[in-house]
């Protein structure tokens, strides 16, 4: 990898808009930008202060471009702690194009995906997990999952593993130092304390690798079946549910959704919804292949809604002890996923009806997607499922299936030296054992990286980044 | 329209990247910054200078919501006229949004469509041709009509009229200053002088409206009917001519299309080109309702491209006399529209059969969309059907409707000015038509206008803009 030239890329997302941003970073970003623009103040760029803003033109000879404002920011000050210089310009595809062309005419390399972030990390302007966190900034689309990445990029994760690693190299520097002495049996490193100190980690590493399953839920969103035959009102109690958090955060025009296969916000954590058949008793093959489908689905979820229509037991038809058995084949079927049994349009029937259904079905909620009755109650109850204490106790919580890998294999290490240092483990032995745990905090951080590492995690990035 | 207040809005494009600018502009757009936003430096943003970036976070109380750059602009240095702060974020929908929402919740409102734009107008920044031309910017996908619209951004179009505005208004003066003076029969207006202007200013008002024309196809792209039957190689064309063009314009990434119902920049001129089915003869019902739909096609466009598959002359059904009589008919239906004949896949065919069709076909071109040969020639022979003459000599274009409208009013009126003057017409009589014309003037560049017109024009732009 070859970190000396300079890269330019479009940095705002791709598309027309009012203002487009053109990003240079590198030794010559300042003498490239100088070709190409000329100021209306006619003052020389390299002589401009960093952090200040200037209005003029980009020139390609005679030809003028565009009218744009260009901010300089000098080294090390700046977002890749080399020269970068940000060009704000007319948000036309054509001039986004034109000025990049332009740019690499005269000297400039396209960046790479990541590689302003990559360069970021290799100047030391932020540690390798605190790169990573930039990307999952970008992608996080509701509130958990930017508090988690908001943390992680502002050096919350990155501190608990440095605390971690210091005092486990001040150990291993001890019993190491012992090595020097081995002939006189002499013990630097406390023994007692350096237990309390591995049992410590273990604890936090525990802690660490256990919030990844609700990290991984908070990232990836919940996934909720919804367990339903057409017409029980499944788009419209999703579009409720959607209005109802609407109202909350957002006047902005949101979206409608006509499919019920999308994620939704829910106070801040992202719920999947995925669309299901009912699961009727039949003996028709093609529906045995649907209840099959259904089935599959609950598989991939955490959570179970069946929802149906209330409405239904006005007709003479309908039995409630057909519902009771698809209720229970779900329960047996699954007996560790939460179920919620939604008896929908309940405006349609009367309070015995209601009564009825309640004393038949324990715990059954009542909602009308269509008024909104109900909505909220679900919604809580959605919430409650999760345990989002952690989060709510602004905990540090793995998110990244790296840094998991990697705290895995250091708890490993912990607890191998624990048993080493039970079963009364020579020094030198207990010493790679120690070298092997703090390998693996630094991998976490990026004080041990190699070029494959780097372009592994670089590459998902978008380029600009 | 109340225009004190401070408004708020996303002016990067819509979407996920690596930096999102978020815009507010008014009186209060400081003190709201300085309520959301925490410096690192610590120092009050109030007190910076224009044209300065500072970094620091975006906190909602207790909450941290990103780490950001925020440029200040003072009014009247700024590009509505009024304090700007922009705010360059980590560029996530949910991170957009929820700085746009706590904005709002600041003091913000959000902005209407071009409303930044509409204040800079109403602030004197650009006039209202200038105004416009700042969508037209950002919409111009290809050279030309990015040219034109950066000349008219730039004050070309307005200057042009601004002049003939002003010779105009100096006669008017002069005439109605007689009129103070009627008793006494005098001329202070040189009647010989003020029909030379008002001969130049007809002449140069005939060049800008016949310049529509050309500004038109600029604007919207020349219309190309391509005429052939399914396999004759239209899509294959069509990428070839986009092949050869990004080879010369663009190393970044582009697109691979595979409708032919779309735009290509040719040279940096936008061709539409447009599918149409063939025109064989037949009797059948329904190929003759492609026939009808093919000429209907062809009556919308201003060139026709006539492709056939030049390898079917190995094949003992196919006539030349056919191709023939269906290029005689197009000819004969539109002697006006320029018709390219072309022979496709002549890789396949012989020298001997190449000498055939050239004999029987006069100015038919030869070419091999597969390989590539005689691509070349064929756009240049788009090129030349153009008359860009004016283009070239960087002549103002009118592409915009409504200075068309305001042009031809005003021909208009200096026509009847000139007739009224050969027949003697009073001074009174005449000042009535002179300051008609002028009035259509103002309407171009802003000097005259109302709510109603300055709601239509920025109705049109985007919000942000």
């Amino acid at each position: 990898m070859v970190h000396n030239d300079t890269i330019v890329a479009l940095a705002t997302p791709s598309g027309s808009g009012a203002i487009a941003i053109i990003r240079l970073s590198g030794n010559e970003a300042l003498p490239i930008a100088s070709k190409l623009f000329k100021s209306v103040s006619g003052k020389a760029l390299e002589k401009q202060p960093t952090h200040t803003v200037h209005l003029g033109h980009i020139v390609d000879g005679p030809r003028i471009l565009d009218e744009v404002l260009l901010t300089i920011f000098k080294n090390p000050n700046s977002y890749t702690g080399e020269d970068v210089i940000e060009i704000s310009c007319h948000g036309s595809l054509y001039i986004q194009q034109e000025i990049i062309q332009l740019a690499l005419r005269n000297g400039c390399r396209m960046a790479n995906a990541g590689e302003f972030t990559l360069r970021a990390f290799l100047n030391g302007k932020l540690d390798l997990s605190q790169a990573e966190a930039v990307a999952d900034l970008i992608s996080s689309d509701n509130e958990a999952s930017h508090q988690i990445a908001m943390q992680q990029m502002r050096g919350g994760f990155s501190s608990e593993i440095a605390k971690l690693r210091e005092e486990l190299l001040n150990f291993a520097s001890l019993i190491e130092l012992e090595l020097d002495f081995a002939e006189e049996d002499v013990e630097f490193a406390d023994r007692k304390q350096f237990k309390e100190l591995l049992e410590r980690i273990g604890f936090v590493l525990k802690r660490l690798t256990d919030s990844f399953a609700v990290g991984n839920v908070i990232k990836n969103g919940i996934p909720v079946a919804i367990v339903g035959e057409p017409n029980v009102g499944k788009s419209t109690l999703l579009n409720a549910i959607l209005n109802e958090e609407r109202a909350i955060v957002s006047e902005i025009a949101g979206t409608t959704r006509d499919t019920i296969e999308d994620e939704i916000s829910i106070g801040g954590i992202g719920f999947r919804f995925i669309d299901t058949a009912g699961i009727r008793d039949t003996k028709d093959v093609v529906e045995s292949i649907g209840i099959k489908k259904t089935f599959e689905k609950i598989e991939q979820s955490q959570v179970i809604i069946m929802l149906f229509d209330a409405s239904l037991i006005q007709n003479s038809e309908f039995r409630i002890q057909n519902l009771k058995v698809e209720i229970g084949k779900i329960k047996n079927k699954y007996p560790q996923k939460p179920l919620i049994v939604l008896a929908n349009k309940v405006d349609l029937i009367s309070d015995g009806e209601i009564s009825n259904l309640k004393s038949q079905i324990p715990n059954i909620q009542l909602i009308s997607a269509k008024t909104g009755f109900g909505v909220e109650q679900l919604t809580n109850s959605l919430l409650n499922l999760i345990n989002t204490g952690a989060l709510r106790n602004n905990e540090t919580i793995v998110t990244n299936t790296r840094h998991y890998d990697a705290l895995l294999k250091a708890f490993g290490e912990i607890k191998k030296v624990e048993q080493g240092l039970d079963s009364g483990l020579s020094g030198d032995l207990l010493a790679i054992d120690i070298r092997q745990a703090l390998y693996h905090f630094g991998e976490i951080t990026g004080e041990i990286t190699n070029d494959d590492l780097l372009g592994n995690i670089f590459a998902n990035f978008c380029i600009g980044k």
